[in-house]
């Protein structure tokens, strides 16, 4: 039994891990500011034998070291997912990013060192990356050039893990997440839809000409390859996770969500092929270190989309 | 004549800049904390036309925003050089380069977007890369892995100006130094042995065993190639500057050292190839992007160091 500490432990990945983690055994505690997660959205861990959940800012070190302080100090792995959600709020104002996805980093490295916490899981991001066109991305590729706030924090954040795996570190993972789907669901763009269709039944308008391409992965994957590359061996691995597939187009997310949420509904396109400043239209996403390393997903970008358009409207719906 | 506004105007690589642009007619304004850079480095700057300082904290946007705003809000050029530039200091606390060398950033940033002001020029580092061992590391090279918090907040700081560029910034230019050497010295390995020296004329203790080569480009080159760059066409360029030279060894530097300042003095090696955490020892840095520009340094590193081994020889005996 080991004991996980998880920052933006009530965010939509956040408490699917924690009940991943908690179904072997180990003690987790969920640190999170409630900015976006909710008390809601733990209620179902709340009861579980060996779950914690503090409130903190994880940038404010002082608070989060209070937090590892209440729990003797020991704890073994550091999931970092705190970070902001919201990438257009973001390129508007670039403290958003600063604070909720680069300081909380900055806070987590100083606690680690601070307990001599030996291993960290950072969720980084495709974001990191910029636009490549359709140039097939894998994790040594260069030049980084990020287009959005977010991608520039979570590439902050990786050069400081980085560094304090050059000084005090003894592990980091990191994960380079695509477009990940499932409940409960808090952003993105099925959540977008069906918000939509709920409010306007009968007409469902898409940012952009729905040309833009992404590859989508299912939360349930996605844990499951975080705790695959945690057995790993290695100082310090970064991964990109992600389908095996070149993704699905926005239409065809706008198609399933209308014809589950609101079979009536038109569909009404914007112009252009990017929904926002920092978005990236079209995406080539290898994953051939992890298939290598051993770990495929089990659902493709379609399949994946299509479980989390059930499972989103699902709880839309019912609320 | 163009307004220019130099962050860590005080510094080293700062005054050298300002006296060339205040040479072709420029105004500029200096703006500095002085934790580091000195009211004795600028001196020779204050009584000529054109040049004006002002302290202040660059990562205070509030404070900088106050000084664009004092002379109308008219800047047509941010030289961004505002940084730590003690390494290792920055490795033992993460917080020295989170503020002085990304916070500028965010704050130069963030004044330029208020008053829109359309060019930044940015000095960033060789430091972003990481270790390379003998690959030949161009400017789009990856993955990129710092290994010093120096050069992972100089990454934070090019990832948020590309972020800029996406969003606000009509213009950026990235300008990746080696070890830029020459007067007012205020740190640095032939600043080091020169200091050493004077206190202990007769030994003179290296840091490692003296064969970390790296490559060195004199102070007086470097300002002729930010002005070279800042001179091109294009929204966002990234170049590394240095010399066409691999450079020399520590040992190659410290003998020279001696032979100006200490001729009898003994030299003592430590031990291993790199001084301290985060140094790399060994760096083959093309600048091919830039010759292919049409710019080409003066000196070699060779004559560059034996150039600045004269001039801050003279420098710290004077005192």
């Amino acid at each position: 039994m080991s004991t996980h500490l998880i920052t933006g432990g009530a965010g939509f990945i956040g408490v699917n891990l924690a009940r991943t983690l908690l179904e072997s055994q180990n003690q987790v505690i969920a640190v999170d500011d409630l900015s976006r997660g909710t008390e809601a959205t733990l209620a179902p861990l709340m009861t579980l034998p060996g779950f914690f959940f503090r409130r903190a800012d994880c940038s404010d070190s002082a608070a989060l070291g209070a937090v590892v302080e209440e729990f003797g100090g020991r704890v073994d792995d550091v999931w970092h997912l705190a970070a902001n959600s919201d990438i257009p709020a973001g390129v508007a104002d670039l403290r958003i990013d600063l604070h909720q996805t680069f300081l909380t980093t900055v806070g987590v490295l100083e606690v680690m060192k601070a307990f001599a916490i030996p291993r960290l899981h950072f969720a980084s991001s495709s974001a990191i990356y910029g636009d490549f066109g359709s140039e097939l991305i894998y994790e040594d590729i260069g030049p980084l050039q990020p287009i959005s706030n977010y991608g520039a924090m979570k590439l902050a954040s990786e050069a400081q893990i980085r560094a304090a795996v050059e000084s005090f570190l003894p592990r980091a993972n990191i994960f380079r997440f695509p477009n990940v789907i499932g409940v409960p669901a808090t952003h993105g763009v099925i959540w977008d839809f069906v918000r939509k269709l709920k409010t306007t039944p009968d007409e469902l308008e898409v940012l952009g000409n729905g040309t833009q391409q992404k590859a989508y992965l299912h939360v349930d994957d996605l844990v499951e390859a975080m705790l695959f590359i945690g057995r790993q061996e290695g100082r310090y691995l970064v991964f990109n996770i992600g389908p095996l597939d070149d993704g699905i187009t926005v239409r065809s997310i706008a198609e399933a969500v209308r014809d589950e949420a609101s079979p009536g509904a038109s569909l009404r396109f914007g112009d252009g092929d990017r929904g926002w400043v920092g978005d990236v239209p079209r995406f080539r996403y290898s994953v051939e270190r992890l298939s290598k390393a051993g770990w495929q997903p089990r659902l493709t970008s379609d399949a994946a989309m299509r479980r989390a358009v059930t499972e989103i409207t699902r709880q839309e719906m019912e609320r």
